[in-house]
């Protein structure tokens, strides 16, 4: 599969983070991006911008506020010809404090928001573009609106916005590949001047899958982790996607040294993959956070009880 | 995804016996024979049915061999309409030890074929027909034969054989969603008279995509087996198959039970799932055989070193 327009983004630094507060240690953010620019990946998410007013750096680590001066640590001396992206949520950055793109290490910004935040979200992008820095918008969630909100939001973004892609963020790792076939299909439809993208979480194995089946009918941004690390079940695997768009630019050998030096102990402190609770999650359409709370409790292999409180929370 | 035609297989002690020779413990196999049944699956592979002349008895469990005696402790007392079914390989069973169906708790016999070998697969099956048990034939290793020499096997299926199904084997997770498509087609449009069937492997996280991809373009005979398991990287997950398909007469509830209780504990003991030198033997099309190998030496984690060591097979 080899399409020159597609472009792989690695959010191994960012979506891992929310594992563990972004509290990576800088030495193996160093060993991502190092392996991130040998494997010709074209961008690198290196974290969230939020606002130091609303989340404390007692609690979080460095890649929860992605100053310039913490990527400057990371980037400096390694040669790279891969750009650097952070995420903003809608509501949770003060962007009078962000600086314009000639004077950062930050190439691209991408805007994660709900359908219905998505006025908020072009006012967003629109600001960080006259900046100078590359955007796409983050449609999250998206499993959960489909209807008519979704088609005003597409047609807002296609006619109000400065935004270069749009991604379908498939949250709850709930979207088999029919309807990721007909989300791309709408996407595309609607956003006529503007790259389509899609973000998929692994809670019932499709990540990869999904992420397929997005290609196929044209989507272009595609997102990806080391070793599929990420909130709960995790993301599409990049030495997977790797392997299977077979563009002569990437080289998957830094990734898989990457994984047996790093990823595969890493494995063994922090928890993603395939899990039961998860995997319920997503076949309920549900957000992963109660199976993340039942993961840290006690009860943490109690499958058959899970299962059946989602079953009556959606009866409700 | 509800179509009364599709029927489930699941083979958790067959291809899980690829792992441990056979051997699982026949308190296990209960387990798996009660929370099948009460999960209304409509079969379940409880192994092969080797020759003891080719193969020892003290190299291998009692699920190498499927003795009817074997059996009958398995399915004793427990309520059950799930059909039992075992496999045999071409050459490697002798047929005239195989009983009547009538005489035997048996009800399916799969023949597991290569292509080259199709003439005495037929041969076989129409031999178990006639003694009276369902049959399948199932063409292993279909992403290396799919050539001109597939057509004609399958054309000689149809007109020679009283098969009841035929199954797409896809041995070296080694396909997409693009060739399962094809497959299931081409499947379709020679067998006029079988139905068509799948069974993945998940060397790339795609077993379970690979199947709902089998589904949609009208494959009704369908593997999995619980958690996983299987050879290499495993199989497609029984209970994430089974939330897809939303069939009324399936309840997700026991098999989820038995993850907890048994398979969470087995995968500490004995691996499967995704394990890096299977993705890589997946993405080349290779047999597992020589990741099954590595993560068997000291050099389990050394993925680069394997990864060149296929490259450079190829290029001979």
């Amino acid at each position: 599969m080899y399409r020159p327009e597609i472009k792989v983004l690695d959010c191994t630094i960012r979506d891992g983070g929310l594992i563990n507060n972004h509290d990576f240690d800088p030495t193996l953010v160093r060993a991502v991006y190092k392996a991130i620019s040998e494997s010709g990946v074209d961008y690198m998410e290196i974290g969230y911008k939020n606002s130091r007013e609303l989340f404390s750096a007692k609690e979080y680590g460095p890649w929860k506020f992605c100053d310039d001066e913490d990527i400057l640590k990371i980037t400096k001396g390694i040669e790279s010809h891969t750009k650097l992206s952070v995420m903003v949520d809608v509501g949770r950055v003060e962007i009078d404090d962000v600086k314009p793109a000639s004077e950062s290490p930050v190439d691209m910004i991408r805007v994660a928001s709900y359908v219905k935040d998505i006025d908020k979200a072009i006012f967003m992008v629109n600001h960080f573009a006259e900046k100078g820095y590359e955007t796409t918008i983050n449609v999250m969630a998206i499993s959960r609106d489909q209807g008519p909100e979704l088609d005003e939001a597409l047609q807002q973004i296609e006619s109000e916005s400065k935004v270069q892609a749009v991604y379908i963020v498939d949250s709850f790792g709930a979207l088999y590949q029919e309807p990721v076939e007909w989300l791309v299909k709408k996407f595309k439809e609607i956003l006529k001047t503007r790259e389509v993208g899609f973000h998929g979480h692994n809670h019932q194995q499709l990540a990869f899958g999904n992420t397929i089946e997005a290609i196929m009918h044209g989507a272009n941004y595609l997102d990806a982790t080391i070793y599929g690390i990420g909130r709960a079940a995790g993301n599409c695997p990049l030495e997977l996607l790797i392997g299977f768009l077979k563009n002569p630019k990437f080289d998957i050998r830094p990734i898989l040294d990457l994984i047996s030096k790093e990823f595969v102990p890493l494995r063994e402190k922090i928890e993603w993959g395939y899990i039961i609770p998860y995997a319920i999650a997503g076949m309920m359409n549900e957000h992963p956070r109660a199976a993340m709370a039942l993961r840290n409790s006690e009860h943490k292999e109690n499958y058959r009880e899970f299962y059946e409180s989602l079953v009556d929370t959606d009866a409700d």
